[in-house]
């Protein structure tokens, strides 16, 4: 008696939904606690044995875990705040189902196959995306994880009670990484295949940008006393742009925390994240060094100050080519795309031979209740991906 | 035995302290209920009763409590956030020692005086700035009032435990108000006298703006198909400074409030506070006009909207004329200057003939830990409001 895509989509669907019809499901909140529960009743129901990292990453076996040739596929259950319910869930519900039709076809598996459910993929909560798949492959130091606070002052290590254990030696038992995601952005819409395959993640970072100014009265500053680094800040959020439409990149400020964000006190501090992405790292530098220097230019004339600190940045991902061939040729020729998201998988194929099996998004809009699959289409991606763990174990 | 402004400053010097000085003293919040029980305190020790009037205003009586040709003083507890200790607590600990100062000197007033504590002066919890002033004189709406919202969701009507008085009959009773405030500026710094007159408040406003666009991937989406709503906003941000520098106005953008506010996420939603003001009505309307004019077209480039939605607007309010010179004749000739900055005596000056005092401020600054008036001036202070009241009593 195996699931539909349906019924397992209908059931996740309400965990942590807003009334808009987007999800705040950050890692290790309580809706984010309820689908990992829902994660080990799957696997239960399945016979599939659930380990843990000990960093906060779950994996559901079937077969020996971290048995010789280890295929791992999966995705994460945390959400942008008011994100899409598609971004990330999808890949661990289609993960589940795509056992089942391996099981439905009689398969059994060389190798193990472990379904991944990894922490704090999106950076949401903590700061630091991939933050999961960071720790399992040694990308980040432990301790420096534990520490990192949420809005409220929680630290990492709080929330997942106690020290991440860091690198996971049995991660060179693993012989292939496929995670399936929702594409973000319209270059399946062209063609006519649902499913595609990733070729590469674009270089990409976030930095903290730091305008510091002097808090005083709104109303009774003269104009020409103030030191007002929202004047900085806003400045610096239209050349960000300017300077990513000039060099064919993206770059974004799209979250801001202002000090003490009254409507009639001057601010003393605001701080905004870049968000940069580009096709190569060279393009990446020089757009953030175009924008930082912009912003330096004009805290000179407003009489602020800036300071600039990377939080993440990530080189440029080349998933394994001779893998994204095969399953493409594999999957009757499914187009091979570039993408501009980071994921998990990304991390990974850094250790691992790791590919991306992206599913087509009609409205292209992803990080918000736009994000969407056809029911057609999700059922088509499982099947994919259930072809490809076929082949690969 | 009297006390010593400064011991009864010391008192009140830690409520609510940040750790860089600044304060958070929200309206009925634990800080400021910590206050209003020192008030308590301090009206007992003095043997004022104290009266509430359902709106959130205390006030503590020497006198028959509404007493004809009452006389009120005093001023607020609530800060900005992370604001300065001056602003507000200054005018209330001044009429105290005031009132010690004239029964050292075996006053007997024929009139009453009250000691006032205003609540939500700034507006920094619900919103609407002066809202004790504003509901005692019936310029707002009791249950308008009653349904403003705090950050939390809180509504002011539960923070007061129930549904505002409104207007106090008794008001008509009141002879005079005099405020006692911090000087938000350097006038008084340019001359030798350590306070001034109020002579007009500028006529001020705060509109809220909505600029929506499209959340989507701030990773994915290119460039070309972006409507992000934070582009609009910070042109907005620009041209707000840039037209009161043109009018000789005040105008700034100092709050703001993205949705999602997440570092990879365009937002759906960007919200900003714009705070104007300026010398007389036309500049101000003409300022906010070609602010809104110049967030609209930014907006038709953006692919975003815009809706603008007045907050407050508060007209000019001119201080009585003979009160204000008969005030600066008693105190010596002190100088008479207008002010950008809104006051529960603004709000009263409509229906009550109204003064203000300033105390003169090194700094010049105001809503910032660096607002700062030394010792010996608040004592000159103290004097100032004591031989007003006598002389007005």
């Amino acid at each position: 008696m195996t699931a539909t895509f349906a019924e397992l989509w209908a059931e996740i669907a309400p965990i942590g939904r807003d009334d808009k019809g987007g999800y705040l499901r950050y890692a290790l909140s309580k809706p984010e606690l309820v689908l990992r529960d829902w994660f080990r009743n799957q696997a239960d129901r399945r016979d599939m044995p659930v380990t843990e990292d000990g960093n906060g990453n779950l994996f559901a076996w079937w077969g020996q875990p971290w048995g010789a040739g280890t295929v791992l596929t999966g995705s994460h259950f945390d959400s942008v705040p008011h994100g899409g319910g598609f971004d990330g869930p999808l890949g661990i519900v289609s993960a589940f189902l795509a056992v089942d039709l391996l099981r439905d076809r009689g398969l059994r598996p060389a190798k193990p196959i472990a379904v991944a459910a990894f922490v704090e993929e999106e950076g949401g909560r903590f700061g630091v995306p991939c933050l999961g798949s960071r720790l399992l492959t040694g990308v980040i130091d432990p301790d420096r994880a534990a520490a990192l606070r949420d809005g409220d002052g929680v630290r990492f290590g709080e929330a997942l009670g106690g020290r991440p254990a860091g690198a996971l030696p049995m991660l060179n038992r693993v012989s292939a990484v496929v995670e399936l995601h929702i594409e973000q952005g319209r270059a399946l819409c062209e063609g006519a295949a649902p499913v595609g395959v990733a070729s590469a993640i674009w270089p990409h970072g976030r930095w903290r940008m730091e305008f510091a100014g002097d808090g005083d009265h709104a109303g009774t500053t003269r104009m020409v006393d103030r030191h007002d680094p929202m004047l900085t800040f806003a400045h610096t959020v239209l050349a960000a742009n300017a300077e990513a439409r000039l060099a064919g990149a993206h770059a974004t400020i799209a979250r801001v925390a202002v000090e003490p964000n009254a409507t009639n006190a001057i601010p003393s501090l605001v701080r905004g994240w870049l968000d940069a992405r580009a096709a190569d790292e060279p393009t990446l530098n020089a757009v953030v060094e175009a924008v930082v220097k912009r912003a330096v230019e004009r805290a000179g004339q407003d009489g602020t100050r800036v300071s600039v600190e990377p939080e993440s940045v990530s080189p440029e991902v080349a998933f394994d080519v001779a893998l994204a061939d095969r399953l493409a040729g594999l999957l009757g020729g499914a187009p091979i795309l570039p993408t501009g998201a980071g994921h998990d998988a990304g991390v990974l194929s850094a250790h691992v031979p790791t590919a991306m099996l992206f599913v087509r998004n009609p409205t292209g809009v992803s990080h918000s209740p736009a994000e969407h699959a056809t029911e057609a289409d999700c059922v088509a991606g499982v099947e994919a991906l259930a072809q490809v763990l076929g082949e690969l174990t």
